[in-house]
């Protein structure tokens, strides 16, 4: 028998004691689960952001794992809280349309409303719903519980999408691709909403001040200090500065258009 | 049989491998044991705030668990490291009070002073005693060692209490009480000392330029940007910021004043 | 049997997915085996830094553990990534010379170049190679699979070497000694090079404005505020302040020459 698995993401941050009180309450009612940190520093009730580094990790991890996902800012109201079923793994979210982020709808196979009886811990507070609500629920799906018994099964809930880019189509086989940039990470690489088709080329990529005319291979392909857009590791076009930070650099920042010429 | 289950508390911080080298030493003498960070990422040296953020999740292990705090100004100095059996679980800390913000003195069973003979590091450093003493000493608990093979017992030690709001009656049955801000949170949240008890209602609560005359739920129960004081997960009453800080917005910070008028 | 053992370090920073997509693949693949973070703030591409925090943990695991480093400026160029047996624990490293900062030469017993057929993930992005290579490889090698499973022998690989004191014989059996400052932690501590052999003793040390005549045991054993020089726990002379930064407070920096004078 393998050792139940949950991830957890949160914008708890790591200054406080909040990630590790959901994790006593895992440990009491799940001795045996299993518990792995995607992230923690989520800016506080930045859902997108969330949503993105939870895509980017989650594809990762064996079927029949545990994602829970806590970037709330609507603890304590009634909004819902959902489990769902999809590819095989479990999902606890807040209904605020984070799943839309990381799944396709057609994946989802049963999505139910946490309810009360789930094991909550009593007295329930208003404010802290990831240690009193979703680490228990987490807990007794590790242990084997059904999805149905966290609550009834609910048919409309929110969903958001990922920012799609628009296309246009010149003369000549070519299209201008707008997008934007969706994320900017540690290293100052800003990742965009653009996947290039295996059936078109680059021809030009516009963000901010700067222009490419080809795609590198990776960021090793440039000078030192030169930027450069290569296809990231999630298919996504990606500009970058060799050893160093483009979003700095350059001013980039999440939401910046990024413009393409693609030819078939 | 249970693993073990081992927490770490310290002011390590996390770019150092100073919390590795510990988990090195209990993958080594104790590798059954689970280890679990509570927080490493207290201010150097802040013994309340270490045990405020450690009093926010210890509760929430199960009983057997073996709880390590090392926020330690006096390091290599002659301060005592102490062994306590309270309420089931295990607490190995510095003598320098930290015991006193998570525990009540009535719940604790047994302290020892830790000393030579368990399995310390050799040669012992001087500045290191989270790798060379505590990571042993937690090492050896978890392996089923009893708390007397560590040292002898000890009858006086450091006991640091939470701040006390101070209470003076006026008159219609009203109650002014004055109390402060204890911790501020990732969130900018203002965690104050004031907790309300079930025979009395808020009339009025100060803090900085903030004034309330009403309790809010949770924070979504103002509109965003706008201040609110609830009672918070703990059960303390928290000054807070709808979607933002209020720590950073009012300027407040730990030490500032709170005072409130109740009525039964 | 106990669980395999992999320890991660890295500059993916914890803001991201990056070790979580990294630990996904690992819970994928080895189901078994336990991951403990070393670091994953090493500032990004500082091989030296990186290396001096490895070193500061590594030691201090059990043998066979499965050390993984991921600091890493060539990803996607045709920088070749190593497998190394060396003291009965294994080494996955970009051929970079960070093993030389932790291991002595003739430790290594045997080192491998990773190829093709490692499992590594499809499609190979160009970028993420800790991912679709190191983990994957990692796996491999907890699931017990054999170092020259994972690719052809090597016999030259980079190797770089911490930075050596040098020393002068003054008249009268003293020597002069001069080194830098090779790390500054989270605490503003000032590591040094220099390693006081048993059969001197210290004179004089010098570091910017700093001047010294006597080591100190701890930190405790100079008044709040005070600067001092002390063997720290990596058996460093290390430059600190009572309750302070050094670094923050006198501007020392990595890098910043230390001179002393030994007698024999």
């Amino acid at each position: 028998v393998t050792q139940p698995l949950v991830t957890l993401l949160t914008d708890f941050g790591l200054e406080d004691g909040y990630v590790a009180a959901m994790k006593g309450v895992l440990a009491t009612q799940a001795p045996d689960a299993r518990v792995v940190d995607i992230c923690h520093q989520i800016p506080p009730q930045d859902v997108r952001r969330g949503g993105f580094v939870w895509a980017s990790a989650v594809p990762f991890f064996p079927p029949g794992t545990i994602h829970v996902a806590v970037v709330d800012p609507g603890v304590g109201s009634r909004r819902r809280i959902l489990a769902a079923e999809a590819g095989g793994s479990l999902y606890l979210v807040p209904d605020n349309g984070i799943l839309g982020l990381v799944l396709k709808r057609k994946e989802v196979r049963r999505v139910v409303c946490v309810g009360r009886g789930a094991n909550f811990l009593e007295p329930l507070s208003s404010t802290f719903h990831g240690r009193d609500i979703f680490a228990p629920a987490a807990a007794y799906l590790a242990r084997g519980g059904e999805l149905q018994g966290l609550g009834n099964a609910v048919r409309r809930y929110a969903w958001l999408s990922a920012v799609r880019p628009s296309r246009r189509s010149l003369p000549g086989g070519r299209l201008r691709v707008k997008g934007e940039v969706l994320y900017v990470d540690r290293f100052g690489n800003a990742l965009t909403n653009l996947v290039l088709d295996p059936s078109v080329a680059l021809e030009e990529l516009h963000c901010g001040e700067l222009s490419f005319t080809s795609l590198a291979v990776t960021y090793a392909s440039v000078p030192k200090g030169r930027p450069l857009v290569l296809v990231n590791s999630a298919g996504h076009l990606e500009v970058a500065l060799r050893d160093g930070s483009v979003a700095e650099r350059y001013g980039i920042e999440v939401g910046a258009p990024v413009v393409a010429l693609w030819r078939r």
